[in-house]
């Protein structure tokens, strides 16, 4: 049986032309890139190749980049960094859409006494610019929402949110994780001071990951030890894997546009089919201001794992929403705050892709998926 | 010409057994090991044996190793989390050798109101449980003392430390980082609470390290987030480095007895047959309790950065030091605790070996070092 992969929201596989320019530093050019020989000069060129690749994609300086072991320690650099930055400001404003990486590092730091105000969202899964303005009082020291959800692909209105970040002077934080080389992202025009990424979701590796840091914001580290990142994050660079980075950096900003158009056709066919092929299917992904490559649905009568766990057996590798969620019986926060029912978000199940979705790929869904959703709903009637 | 790579201590290659281990990782088995279908499930099955594996190095349960990207995050969690847990003691010792990541870490907590001992260590470089014993003082939170320096390969009395840290009811963490893989290390035997280690120093992959936290230690996080790593250390797993660490961790335990045999003879040849080539040369390895692979000398007459530079044009990869230090004009902190002085602190070259370095190797090093050695000095007295 050949597997049809479709939770590339999750992560994504490693491109080929990616991991061929890792291997050389797997394997020979192992050395340490902040020791001098030659040897370890050599990898240090490769890293600021990459990291010149990856701020062309957010049009920011190669020197604003700092690599580091993922989105998730990017989220915690920047706001418990901001949060130590605040200078007695003790409120951040995110939302109720935000990925753990976000929403448990917030948590962390109400029991250091800061007060977060969650914001709501509409039935589309989007933040209103105007509730943000309104959130925003004197003590606030930060703003972070994110660039684009993982669950549903809703993109928030981030030009919007950056110009009243940069009206009240409140530093703004965004997780950019999902969307990072899959949307065009100028952090300058955006007036973004932080910006999240990882690898894994465009067809680099996972492990690596960084944070944009505008020139001039004084971010304390996270993690503290050598030189390595101008002195802001530790740690014996992750070589290949930065280079890995940077090639799927390159590539996503060269396919982006084709990619992009070609997705969004692939996630309207899914979506639509499956509205008008299952009774009752609800969509969860909007029709406008979303990724190209994430299609939601819930279907209220089903639980989303059962669906899931039925699609693999099927060949079909879906998810129900976050990996990073797996193991919790709660049902989505994202889509309860959205106001689905707890029924309805039970229900959802997300297909996602990347640039080795086909289309014949969406065909087979469609065509393996109604008869999945129609076993689930006789025996739920039983 | 034929390089020899002399500076394991900084990095070593990915062994050829660990990278095929790795390989099926950055290919096929992408999917996210957190997800619950098939194809994440069987990611997670691999990761858990390689904490398997890795647990069994250090003779603890598989439970008790958190994955981390490496060394230096784990000792930021490890002292960092201490320093969270410590109820308001705010007293730590550590030592004068430390590497880095220990070292500016306890920085940071200084500026958070922490005041750290730093203890003395002798003309070896060894840190003496006496004066680690008077140290402790009622609001002692955390010793945290290196198990082997990374410099000069000195192993510290952790046995000792161990001791001291129980019968005072002290929490004892140790950077274990240069160590791992290559000596024999209980952690219940040495009564260590936590213990830093990195794939990188032992032929595994660079970005994966880990932190053992004994069963009990409620060390709070230092990554916010997932549930990943039993909720305690969030962030997609790096599936692949960490099956390649414990590929790593299994070829090591296997060969630690031999391989160390080995390396200390290749060692003591190149130490003694450096002393006796080249007039001043010193010895700054200590004879007995040391790392078997590291060989560290003094040329007071020379520059370490210079002689490292002329070794790389011989083709022979050497270092003056640690990599994470590269870049400062400051004599090495190690040496000069030991008591060198200015001169012969700066002079200092260390080499260091690894399952792949040959006899040949170090008698290449050998008939090439002493010339340059001496055309250095002939300059010098100019």
């Amino acid at each position: 049986m050949e597997r049809i992969y479709a939770d590339n929201a999750a992560t994504t596989r490693i491109s080929d032309e990616v991991l061929a320019a890792m291997m050389p530093f797997l394997k020979e050019n192992f050395a340490n890139p902040s020791s001098y020989h030659s040897a370890g000069r050599e990898v240090r060129v490769a890293i600021e190749n990459a990291r010149k690749k990856i701020a062309s994609v957010i049009d920011c300086d190669a020197a604003e980049i700092y690599f580091t072991s993922g989105g998730t320690e990017s989220d915690n650099w920047a706001i418990r960094g901001a949060a130590r930055l605040s200078n007695g400001k003790k409120h951040i404003i995110s939302s109720k859409i935000e990925h753990n990486a976000v929403l448990n590092t917030l948590k962390s730091l109400e029991k250091d006494g800061f007060e977060i105000t969650y914001l709501d969202v509409d039935r589309n899964g989007f933040v209103s610019p105007e509730s943000l303005e309104k959130a925003i009082r004197p003590d606030t020291a930060l703003i972070t929402v994110m660039f684009a959800n993982n669950e549903t692909g809703a993109v928030q209105p981030t030009d919007e949110i950056g110009k009243i970040a940069k009206k009240h002077g409140v530093l703004f934080h965004s997780d950019v994780v999902q969307a990072f080389g899959h949307l065009p992202i100028n952090v300058k025009k955006t007036n973004i001071d932080m910006l999240s990424f990882s690898g894994h979701k465009f067809n680099g590796p996972k492990g690596v990951g960084g944070l944009y840091i505008k020139r001039g914001v004084m971010l304390p580290n996270l993690i503290y030890g050598g030189k390595q990142e101008n002195g802001r994050r530790a740690g014996t660079e992750n070589a290949a894997a930065i280079v890995g980075m940077g090639a799927a950096a390159e590539i996503a900003a060269k396919e982006m546009k084709t990619e992009s158009a070609r997705l969004e056709t692939l996630r309207e066919k899914l979506i639509c089919g499956l509205l008008s092929g299952i009774d009752g299917c609800v969509r969860n992904t909007p029709e406008k201001n979303s990724l190209p490559g994430i299609a939601n649905v819930s279907l209220p009568f089903a639980e989303g794992e059962a669906l899931v766990l039925m699609l693999d057996l099927k060949g079909i590798t879906a998810s129900s929403g976050s990996a990073c969620m797996s193991g919790t019986k709660d049902p989505s926060h994202v889509l309860t705050a959205m106001g689905l029912d707890e029924k309805t978000a039970h229900g959802a199940v997300r297909f996602s892709f990347d640039r080795y979705t086909t289309e014949k790929d969406a065909d087979t869904i469609l065509s393996v998926f109604p008869d999945i959703a129609k076993k689930l709903r006789d025996l739920s009637r039983i």
